[in-house]
Parts: C-alpha cells; sequence; structure tokens
C-alpha cells in the first residue's frame, strides 16, 4: 500500500437531522484530524414543524450547502494545525464521501438544482426537502403497501413486507396530492445522498445525478431483479401522474466503491481543495457509520442517535430469505458484494429528549439527572413498562401511526422512573429486531454501538446487554458515519490512485472499538426476560391486528408483584 | 322552630388527610361565620410514608388531639369577631360534629386512648392510625374477600363484592401480621371518625366508645342482619387471634341522629365552650359532605378532592338490590331513615398532583399553567387516553392493585396534554360508576360537586359535564363536609334542646348550590361517547380477569384518526 510512504487523506461529510459535521481522516489508521460541525440555521434545530401536524418534518437544502461552505474548511483548518506530524495538506485530500439521512427525498429542477433553493419557493415546505421523519405520508404507504401486496408482491418482500411512510414514494405521491403545484414544478426528485455529491461534482442535469443503491433499493423499491424503480403500470395504479414521473427520476443506481463524479472547479477554489478529487457514492448515515463501526457478518452494528438504525451484512452472492417485517435488505447497500441489511427503532434518543425536554422541560443537566436517577433503579424497580412508539414502529412491525404507552404508574412514580422505563422500551424494542433476524438466519453475535447516545450514557449499554443478553461494544470512533463515509472515499479514491482495494481491507486499517465492552448480569437478564414478555404481550395487542390480544388481566399485578420482589418487601 | 327566637350555632370538625378544619356555623342557614385549619405537623403534610413500600400511609393521632385544641378556638374566635349581629357568643353553640377520613382505625388502650400517644410506641409507623389510603393490607384484603366468597358472601353483597385494603380489617389483619406487638399491645380498634367524638365527650373506657352505623357497615361488614361484625367463626377462618380481637370491638353501632356524647368538663374548660354540649355522632368526610351538599333522591354528590367520594342516598325501607362493585350500600349511613349508598376513585387530586408536583416537579402556578393549556384543547385533541388508577381503582374493580396506564403519546406530546388526559380519566372513572348506579336502579339526573378541585378548577366540571352527560352543579359551602358535621350536630341537638328534627328540615334550611352550573356540550359529549368506548376496553381488559380482552390492535389508529379529525387535517 503506497500510503505508508506519501501520505493519504479523505473527507467525510455526515449529514445529520440537525447538523453537517465534516472530518479529516488519515487513511492509513482511520485518524481524525480535523472536525467541523455546522448546525443547520433554519426551522427547530435544522427541521421545519407544524404546529397543526405532528408528522410533518422538512428540511431546508439551503442548510445543507451552507453546511458546505462552513464545514469542509474548518475541519481542513483543524487538520493542518494538528495533521503536520502525519503529512497533513489540503492538497493530499485524495476524495470526499458523503453518508446522510435519509429517505430524504427533495424536489429539483431541470438542472438538479434543488426548488427550494429558488426564492420563489422557499417558504413553501412541501418544496422542501422531507426528511426521514416525516410521516405525513402515512395514508400513501398504506395504500403503497396494499397495491404491491396485490399486484406486485415481489417488491414488498426486500422491505420487510411494508412500505413505510418515512420513504420515498409516500413522499412524492403525498406531494402530489396535498402540494400539486410543487409536484408539478419539480422535474425530479433526489436523496439528499445523491444530492450531495452532485452538487459538490458540480452536475447541471438532473439525468446525470448518481442515484446510491443504498437509497434505491432500500427506501425505493429498486431492484435488478425487475428492471429498477416499480414498473409504469404499478405506478399508474397508484396515481398516473406519479407513472409520469418515473422516467426522470432514474434507470441504474450505484454500489458504493464506484464515484459519483469528482470535485468541480467552483467547489474546488471554494473548498480549497485539489480539481477532480473523486467524490464517493453517497449512503445513509447508519450504512456508512456500520462500516465505520466495523460491521461483519455476526456483528450487528447500532446506530444510536435521535432514532436508531440496524446494519447487519451477510456476506455471499445467493439471493437473502425473506425476513418479514426488516425494512430492508439489498445487495451492495452497505458494502459491496454482501447482502445490507436494515432496521431500525424510530425514537431512541428522541424519545428520551421528548420526556426530558418536552415534558419536564429540563436541559442536558437534567439528562444526566435522571440518568443518575435511573442508574439507581434495579431492573423492574421502577414498575413502569414502556412501549418505546412515541414516533411509531419502523421494525417489525413497520407502521408509523403507532404511539406511545406507559403502564405501571403509581402517585409515586418519578421522572427518574419513566427514563428508565423509556430507556427499557427500546432496549425490548432492539431486542424484537435482533430475535427477528436471528430467526432468519442472520447471526447476532455481538452489538457494536455508535452514535450519539451510547457514548454519553453508559447505562444505555448496561440496559441493552442485560435486555439483549449480548455483550454491547463501542465503536472507536465518535464519528462512524463520517468515517464510514471517508473510508468509502478511500476506497473509492484506491481504484483511481491506488491504496485499499476492497472495503474490508480499509476497515481493517481504519476502524477500531473501544476498549470498554458491557456484557449481560444474569440477574438483570432473568428479570429483563420476564418483563420483556409483558412487553411482547403489549407488542403484539397493542401493535397488530385484531386477533392477538394476550391477557392483559393480570400483567399489572405481575408488574408489581416484581417489583416488590426485586424491591424487597418495606413494611413496618 | 325556636332558633329564630334564640339564636344558635354548631361546630363542624372536618378531619381530612392533611388538616383539619373547625368551621362555626349558624343554625339557621347554614352560614359559616368561623373557619380555622391546622395543619397537621407529622411526616410528609399529616401523612407518615415509607419510601420503601409506596403503599404505606400512616397517621399520627396527636395531630387530631393538637387540632381540637388549635381550630376550634381559632374559629370561635372568629365567629366571635364577625357573628356579632347574628347574636353569636360561645355559650350559643349548641353542639359538635365530627366528620373525617375513613377507614382510618387506630389502635387504642382499654381506656380508649390511642397507643401512639404514649411516648413509647410515638415512632413507630404500625402503631399510628392506618390513614384510609394506606394500601399494605391487599394480600388480606384478598383473603378476606376470598374466604366471604366462600363462607359468608351474604358479607360481600352490601360493599359491592370485594372487600378492600383500604378498610378496616385489611389493616387490622396486617398489622397483626407484620406488627403483632401493636396487634398484642392494643386492646380495641377505633375508626377515626368514632375516635375524636369520644375524646371530646372524656370517654375513658373503650367499651363506651359509640361506633357510628357509618364507618361500622362501609368498612367492617357489620349488619344488624348478621348480628353485628362478622362472626368469631368467620374471623377465626381468617386468623384466631382476629377473632379473639372481636369481643373487644363493638356489638352495636349508632345512627347519625344519635349523640355520641356530650362535652366533657376537660375540654369545655380547653375549648371555652360549655360543658355538656351534645357531640353528633362521627361519620365519614364523604357522607357528612354529601349532607351538607344537599344529597337526595336523583342527586349524586361527588366530593373530588385527593380522591373522590360518590354518595348517593335511596330512600325507603325495603331492601336494596346489591349493585356489584359499589364498595357501600348501608341502612341509614348516610342519613336515617335512607340507604346510604357510597362509591369512590381513588386517586383525582392526587391524580393531577402526582403529575404536577411528583413529575413536573412545579407547584400551584403550574397547576394553573397546566390548566390554561388543557383549557385551550378540544376533547380528543391531545391523543392521548389514561386509565385513572394510579392509586387503585375503589369502584367498581375494587382492587388497589391496578395501576396507571396512558397511551397515545407522540413526541410532541405536551405536559398540558397529560394533564387533561388526566381530568379525562377521572371523568371516564366516574361514568363507570353513575352507568353502574344506573344500572342497578339508582337514578343520577344531576351531580352536586363540592370539595377542593372543583372549586379551584372550573376545566374540571367541564369536562365531567360533558363525560358524565349530566348537569354538573356547584354546593354552595365550600366546606361541605364541616357544614354536614354541623348540620349532624343541629340535628342531634335539636333533640335536646328543640330545632330541626330530621336531616331533611336541617338541610332544607342550612345547605345551597352555586349560582354556576355547567350543562353537558353536545359535540363535546360525542367525542367523549367514542373516548369513552375505548376507556372501557381498557379498563374491561387491564383490570379484568383473563378473559376479557378486546380488541387493541385499532385503538392507537382511532385516536389519532380521532385527534385528526377534531383537530382538522394540518398539512402545507
Amino acid at each position: 500500500m503506497m500510503w505508508a510512504m506519501a501520505p493519504a487523506f479523505t473527507i467525510g461529510l455526515d449529514y445529520g437531522t440537525n447538523s453537517v459535521r465534516a472530518v479529516v481522516v488519515d487513511c492509513l489508521d482511520g485518524a481524525t484530524l480535523g472536525t467541523s460541525v455546522f448546525d443547520y440555521p433554519s426551522g427547530d434545530r435544522g427541521v421545519t414543524l407544524d404546529a397543526r401536524d405532528p408528522h410533518l418534518a422538512r428540511q431546508n437544502p439551503a442548510d445543507w450547502v451552507e453546511g458546505l461552505r462552513v464545514a469542509i474548511p474548518g475541519a481542513l483548518v483543524e487538520a493542518a494545525a494538528h495533521g503536520g506530524e502525519r503529512g497533513f495538506q489540503p492538497d493530499r485530500v485524495i476524495g470526499i464521501g458523503v453518508d446522510t439521512t435519509g429517505s430524504t427525498p427533495l424536489p429539483v429542477d431541470a438542472a438538479g438544482r434543488a426548488l427550494a433553493l429558488d426564492p420563489a419557493w422557499r417558504d413553501d415546505p412541501a418544496s422542501h426537502a422531507w426528511l426521514w421523519k416525516d410521516h405525513t405520508g402515512a395514508e400513501e404507504a398504506e395504500a403503497i403497501t396494499r397495491t404491491a401486496a396485490e399486484h406486485a408482491p415481489e417488491y414488498l418482500a426486500p422491505i420487510g413486507g411494508t412500505y413505510s411512510s418515512e420513504w420515498f414514494w409516500s413522499k412524492i405521491w403525498r406531494c402530489l396530492k396535498v402540494a400539486p403545484h410543487v409536484f408539478d414544478a419539480a422535474e425530479s426528485w433526489v436523496e439528499l445522498a445523491d444530492w450531495v455529491p452532485a452538487v459538490l461534482a458540480g452536475v447541471d442535469d438532473h439525468r446525470r445525478i448518481r442515484r446510491c443503491v443504498c437509497a434505491a433499493g432500500h427506501k425505493a423499491m429498486y431492484s435488478r431483479a425487475w428492471g429498477g424503480l416499480p414498473s409504469y403500470d404499478f405506478l399508474a395504479r397508484l396515481d398516473p401522474r406519479l407513472a409520469e414521473l418515473r422516467p426522470r427520476l432514474y434507470d441504474d443506481a450505484w454500489p458504493a466503491d464506484r464515484p459519483a463524479g469528482h470535485l468541480s472547479p467552483e467547489w474546488a477554489e471554494v473548498l480549497g481543495l485539489g480539481r477532480g478529487v473523486p467524490i464517493a457514492m453517497g449512503g445513509f448515515d447508519a450504512h456508512y457509520g456500520a462500516v465505520g463501526a466495523g460491521v461483519e457478518a455476526g456483528t450487528l452494528v447500532k446506530i444510536i442517535g435521535t432514532s436508531t438504525c440496524d446494519i447487519a451484512i451477510a456476506p455471499g452472492s445467493e439471493a437473502m430469505r425473506d425476513v418479514p417485517g426488516i425494512c430492508g435488505i439489498v445487495d451492495g447497500s452497505v458494502m459491496p458484494g454482501a447482502w445490507g441489511i436494515e432496521a431500525g427503532q424510530s425514537a431512541v434518543g428522541d424519545l428520551l429528549r421528548w420526556w426530558v425536554e418536552g415534558v419536564c422541560e429540563g436541559g442536558d443537566a437534567l439528562h444526566g439527572e435522571l440518568s443518575d436517577g435511573a442508574r439507581r433503579l434495579r431492573p423492574g424497580e421502577s414498575g413502569l413498562l414502556a412501549l418505546d412508539w412515541n414516533n411509531g414502529n419502523r421494525t417489525v412491525l413497520v407502521d408509523p401511526r403507532l404511539t406511545g404507552l406507559i403502564v405501571g404508574q403509581t402517585l409515586h412514580t418519578t421522572r427518574a422512573d419513566v427514563y428508565r422505563a423509556l430507556i427499557e422500551a427500546t432496549a425490548f424494542g432492539a431486542r424484537v429486531i435482533v430475535e427477528r433476524l436471528v430467526e432468519y438466519g442472520v447471526p447476532v453475535e455481538r452489538v457494536v454501538c455508535c452514535g450519539g447516545v451510547p457514548a454519553r450514557n453508559d447505562l444505555f449499554l448496561r440496559i441493552y446487554a442485560d435486555v439483549l443478553g449480548r455483550p454491547m461494544l463501542l465503536a472507536g470512533s465518535p464519528q462512524t458515519p463520517a468515517l464510514g463515509a471517508a473510508i468509502a472515499a478511500a476506497v473509492t479514491a484506491g481504484a483511481e490512485v491506488g491504496g485499499y482495494s476492497t472495503f474490508q481491507e480499509a476497515q481493517g486499517h481504519m476502524t477500531s472499538l473501544r476498549d470498554e465492552s458491557f456484557t449481560p448480569d444474569p440477574k438483570a437478564r432473568a428479570v429483563y426476560d420476564e418483563l420483556y414478555g409483558m412487553y411482547r404481550a403489549l407488542h403484539d395487542a397493542f401493535g397488530r391486528a385484531p386477533g392477538g390480544n394476550a391477557d392483559f388481566g393480570s400483567l399489572m399485578k405481575r408488574l408489581l408483584a416484581l417489583r416488590a420482589r426485586v424491591s424487597g418487601e418495606g413494611q413496618a
């Protein structure tokens, strides 16, 4: 490998829900030399909301462009300041990788320019990007699922059997219905993950925007098995105007080791980088995060943030068995040559944030205080059991129209009790996913965590280890999505300038694990096994169609008895 | 009636959960001339708690005695200052009435003195009074119910089919088990409602303490139909030592229009009142509160405070039909000559206090703020549905081992949403009771409310009117229990010195209604009918034995659809 002699660096850009982060990474060992974060200025921490409709969440593309201008130079300046002994120079940046939230499609004009960048559209939220957590297309998602089940069941198999309101077609169709002026003005729709690389590459024709297989396969029902996107006939069944959009979308989707383009002269100038630096295919934060965390067969990567994404891979070329309720199983979506498997939970950090900030009206200090209070409780001691569905359920029920539930409150229930119960609820939700994967032959022997929540809160990992019954490890990088994007950039550039030739090779050099890990405690695990049984009863009764009800009559008593047992009977 | 010429006044004493109140009332028209409140100094606002056991709630009898010394003179001083034109003089006080919480039994020695007044016992909570809301005797209550169902079903019929952990025998038996030293030291056990009149009358032999039919019939399974308290044999089935206690309790219970005794010289001296003033039989706050609110056939009186008591009467001498789940149907318990019917909810004001003070950690200002926020929501708009069981369910499930449940939370749910949902939950719980009464032939045409909560919060009455579909009226007195006790004193004294000869006659002069009332809004009522259906589904599934489960699978969707409908679909 030539880089040992000639230092080489890549930039990873991570477009999150509230901010974009740029990192400058040493291709030799994955070390981060510079980091810069740009908080989106629009809306509520970057998200346009509507008080009348809690399901609406949009994002202003102008924030993303501004983020490029601010975050990349910021990271380069820091790398220059600290990376001298590693031979860092801006002209040693050999590639740029991008990861983003998704499905976050936005309407564009014929040049591929975001409609919302035009002042005429700026104040219309329908012209903005439809952020991953926008659930306004719930009806459309249901209709897509219904229509596919009847006319094209093959479309549903790799996406877990249910098309989500969070995804590409639900959003576009919803836009068509409620904001037809935006739909009509849009020449095409592009995922954020594809749009940013195209901007950097100076693409000025929407037809030349390269679409990644990751977004296409997981969110847009794209597969080579049926020739790309869903057929004209299928879309026409939904709405003829949707079918008319199809030829203005795309026919091919690209794997992660091919370049999306090369840095345009204009952006090279703005950023102080070399012209023509290869830009990797964009990908979802979860996928590149898994790459950056060292995903491999038997290792589930859990990216725990506002929501959670679970990523596993199943190497091999034979077709994967369908896994009901698992939102995506796509060939080559995480890395070339393996089946990428994606699951997720719609609210994890967001659930705690709702409790601490939305209900208790506190801030970071209260997060810490409630963590401390929750840490003092033993499993089962709160007497509470919650469902983690305040933002719907992404896996395995795939139903955004589910809501939260908490049961077991007494007049003595504290905010810390609830805080712990909410963490436990997310752990139970995580267990449902793991059990489903294992049931269908995807081994999960250990879990590597990344994302903001576990890094801040060891209680999370303790509870997860006990609930999942598996060791919980921590990714070495605090920014695995950005690192994964930087790895993709290194692999993409490697093909052009020499270097790593596979993701696995790059991961071997550029990823690591932290020293600490959490292993299950048998006693806590037994309590959680019991609670999990109750969680499943609620989960199945409240999350499923009529007919699945269990015995609720004794549930509260069992909770009380359990609490009494673990607390020791207190009586004068 | 002679009082128009010779002014006459009575004192009503109201022993609540956190304080005792004394009022001086004009027998002519029920006007309150003086009031004084004494906050109990012990424990947490008068309640001894145990952090290890949320079911424990005890009370220090010393607080009650001190309350007599402070509150009565305080009320007399105020009456003297303001009652001159009505001819008030302390020597015109012709009677004293007492109402209290219950079932609140305490262990006493042979002289009828509270054990806890002895310094040797003072720090042992088991020797204190076992406050109405102490639920430590849940197991004992279940065993009593089970044993009675098998061997003496007649005991269960008038108490709704289930013996409660809040009641006399559950508590005494629990004490026997967990604090046998206290049980052994107790010569007898006395209800607070009987103990205070005995103290005032200077009774120094526990056998001369007159026990009221109200506490005996509603809480101790006393009935003339089977010769008083449960039989020796029945009690021996529970525990032989309990049976040995029986002869040291009582054989007769007294109706409300006979005197409990007459003021002792010592207390007359301390209080500045005439010796030998008649003291009415004590009664529960809810019963005397209903009297003070003007309870009559067709009028349900709802006393809404920390918990809620519903009182109705069914005049007539023919035996009442049993009403399943209604905790008490006792001949003469509310007033002589009518069946007193008692139901209740275990937490109402306490439920809101838990939310505002326990979880949101606010005070009175936050109560007001959340009321304002909740008032701005339309029925159904919160998207939430709660069960009001944080302190168990008293009617119609009669199960203290039930807990709270709230369902429907999103990431946008606010503390005001929850506040409103909790009020609605208590209204739905109230509706279950009203429907059960009506189903069994006790008409409920209107509801008269009293207690602290409705006086402070019109939102409560608005919601209750819409949920119950009946006009909600307000008692004229802000202190109906104390007024009812003063009415009982007037009737008791009437027999001795001339005056009112019946409760009805005294009520006609001494009670009133406030001008404002709340009538159901048809639109709101329709929404609440729909929510109530869901409440009943949760209520029946979570509150009943296996087999009663309903369709939960669609419940959240129906809640969301309902919210969307009442809020108007918000979409750009």
